[in-house]
């Protein structure tokens, strides 16, 4: 072996050496690509900044529809408006998709008070998605509080003749509070059915919010596979009255609440997803799939959910159509029914797809509020996860620095198999449940500028994916 | 040479790349030092979000007090509040240190409309901080609608007898709000000197926010050095009433304005800022210092700028009692007087820490809102720069992500000296500017958690530098 030889390996070992540093130290800089879909990404922030339809099309569906509950007449009106913006958007085709959704009326103004030492403490209540009414004079009866769903299911027949009252709050020392609101929802969906088997009258819950206000948030509960004759009637209270009625058992543990409801389940009602597209210019057949839910709970009026969420994924064709980017696959834009109680619309779509063998090479979906952008959580093959990632240098200029592994969300995750990219947008979670399924979920609490980064945020990535994932897409 | 010695250099070079690869690949995760600043850090965060004691305190602040212009009764009051609620914290010492302060008034609330083809139309306004008053009965005139300072400099002549009315609005496209307001807030300090000269009668300043809304914002304005001859009335008015106003100009370019006030201002008022310290264990001489300012404008309670900042800075002192963290260096609080109409409050401060020869190591300004977290701007030498940026990965799973260089505050800011760390705190920008300065800017546009994640984040940072810059400091 000569010197030569030697001189020659040890010029491929250092240049192997400095290409890595080269590639560390440039990580942050942008390749000729990179730099135009950085330009594009910022005229789809500006557009959507500047001329941005997002914030109008929420004021209009939260001040003349309102609050949406699948089956109501509300929720009708939803879809017709959403058949309206969607045309007015000019979108190559709408149409609406027929769903059979539960139909549950709330009733009457719910009343709630608990008496100690002869005094009435009102609480603040609303019943439960789902759950029958009490009897026309509602119940009244002592009350046991527990933590959990295990604690519950150990109280066996002492629960019998008695208000069971679930009391365990959000952890608010989880950063994300979605991770609080998973680990105590539990109670309002599963507790009636755990308690109703015992001969317990009623269950009462504690609100799912990180604070302690005064108003009751609702959502769905269901009963399950149980007889029909253990059903029994479940409502929220608000924090403030949980804390307060716990600490009043402490002093009086036989203190009596009244609970009086009187909603109930009627037949399921013929709704619709409302779905447009643009068709893609290289690969119609193959679909990017965008959307939030349509319906929402009656208390307020849906503004944060999910009426921030069509509104977006509206945007985000609007966004495409202004800034004349043509997207290779067909974008579309489902604004789903029916994800509150049961999810109906999401599984029509996802059906649909099944039977006509329609090919989904991505979804992106926005249920989690319009507040300030924070990321994505991708639910993809490592490949596609990996490739997304990487995305991260074009989107943290935009505050869009979390792109982690994760779930989508309720309706685009049903279209979940291999060689499909699933997206969930994250804005940031601090405000989230201070509004969701309660009164305060109004307009109001929209910014618009959060709004509209979420909308540009959306975009970008969908217009990423059109671009990356083609060759990923199953054939 | 030898086959042994080309295995040799083989190896060497082989080695060297691993090396460098796994640097790469084990970059996210953390030293074992580093593992017992993460345990610290979450103690800190677990406290505040469980136990914090800043929301009460902004409570009682903007509820008590509420808005406190320097010089003002109610800003007597808060330096009351703040040295109370000082020594409640049970910190090893609390002072007062004395500074004279601006002393202006705002009068009767102030009338503006304009008259346009015999209809009047009424607009919102406020007077600008230390603007003179208008004439008893106000002043009325034909208008000039400029966009920019050096515009209003180019009018010369045609500027006598005329209100100027400056309306360049705030950049959208630019995602930090402060940006924006740093793009358009020259007309408002500037305007009426600008044109004084001309003999012009008034400015009216469309408000210095992202939103088209009905609400004027206030702000401070200047003469500066010109003759009080030129000195001319100053007032904002609300972006709805500048759209329409700019509207109406178009149509009918002769309309009248009116504009009255009645604002002066008095002379300079004894003032305090307001100190307390945790003495440091093994350099008490050495002073890391956090604050914000205590005086706020009058039109709203003061509380996003700056209640927010100012509990945020007592709360990182509680945090570290409450987690018996033992600093090495003195940690001290600072509620700086009159930060809106000159900082004479940091002047006073800035000097003393001159004549005494204190040395100061380090501070931390909060003065861009009570919003979520987003970073932290570093004004410091390369080398604590670089340090600072280090401790990314520690405070990004608290969404922290935005790390860079960048200006502190216009309090700490004036301790720039080499050796010194400065750093600015800042929250997400969005939603700042819809409250700033304005009627809007109340507690209950405070968010619990998201104020908590601020001081939690600044109390971690401080965490970091005390126990990491020691060997940065000064001689």
């Amino acid at each position: 072996m000569k010197k030569l030889s030697i001189l020659f390996l040890f010029a491929i070992l250092a240049i192997a050496c400095t290409k890595k540093k080269e590639t560390k130290t440039t990580s942050n800089e942008l390749t000729a690509a990179e730099k135009v879909d950085a330009t594009i990404i910022k005229e789809i922030f500006d557009t959507a900044l500047l001329n941005g339809k997002s914030h109008e099309w929420l004021r209009d569906l939260t001040t003349n529809v309102g609050g949406r509950l699948s089956g109501s007449p509300e929720a009708a009106m939803a879809v017709k408006w959403g058949e309206h913006v969607m045309k007015e958007a000019g979108l190559d085709s709408v149409w609406l998709q027929p769903a059979m959704v539960p139909h549950w009326i709330r009733g009457e103004k719910e009343v709630a008070y608990y008496i100690s030492d002869g005094k009435k403490f009102d609480m603040a209540v609303c019943a439960l998605g789902g759950s029958i009414s009490t009897p026309r004079d509602g119940v009244m009866a002592e009350v046991i509080e527990v933590k959990s769903i295990k604690e519950a299911e150990a109280l066996g027949a002492i629960a019998k003749g008695k208000i069971i009252f679930f009391n365990r709050p959000f952890d608010n020392t989880l950063i994300n509070t979605f991770s609080a609101y998973g680990g105590s929802v539990d109670q309002r969906g599963s507790g009636a059915k755990t308690v109703g088997k015992f001969g317990a009258l009623a269950v009462i819950v504690r609100s799912m919010t990180n604070n302690i206000d005064n108003y009751p948030h609702t959502g769905t509960m269901r009963y399950g596979d149980i007889p029909e004759s253990e059903y029994i009637p479940a409502a929220a209270i608000s924090t403030l009255a949980a804390e307060n009625l716990s600490k009043s058992l402490k002093e009086n543990p036989n203190l009596k609440v009244y609970l009086k409801q009187s909603s109930k389940n009627l037949p399921k009602e013929k709704s619709f997803n409302v779905i447009g597209e643009i068709r893609g210019s290289e690969n119609p057949e193959k679909v990017i799939v965008v959307g939030g839910h349509l319906d929402s709970w009656d208390l307020g009026d849906g503004a944060h959910d999910d009426g921030t969420g069509i509104v977006q994924s509206l945007e985000v064709l609007h966004l495409f159509k202004t800034n004349k980017i043509k997207p290779k696959n067909t974008i579309r834009v489902v604004f789903f029914m029916d994800e509150e109680q049961g999810g109906s619309g999401s599984k029509a779509y996802a059906k649909n797809v099944k039977t006509t063998k329609e090919i989904h090479i991505g979804g992106v979906e926005s249920d989690s509020g319009g507040f300030t952008p924070r990321g994505f959580t991708i639910d993809a093959n490592s490949a596609n996860t990996d490739l997304l990632k990487s995305w991260k240098k074009l989107l943290a200029p935009y505050g869009l620095h979390d792109i982690n592994k994760g779930g989508s969300g309720a309706d685009v995750g049903k279209l979940k198999s291999e060689g499909v990219t699933l997206v969930g947008y994250r804005p940031d979670s601090q405000r989230y449940f201070d509004y969701h399924h309660a009164a305060t979920d109004t307009f109001d609490k929209v910014n618009k500028r959060e709004l509209e980064l979420g909308s540009a945020s959306m975009a970008s990535m969908i217009y990423l994916m059109d671009k990356y994932l083609y060759n990923n897409a199953p054939n």
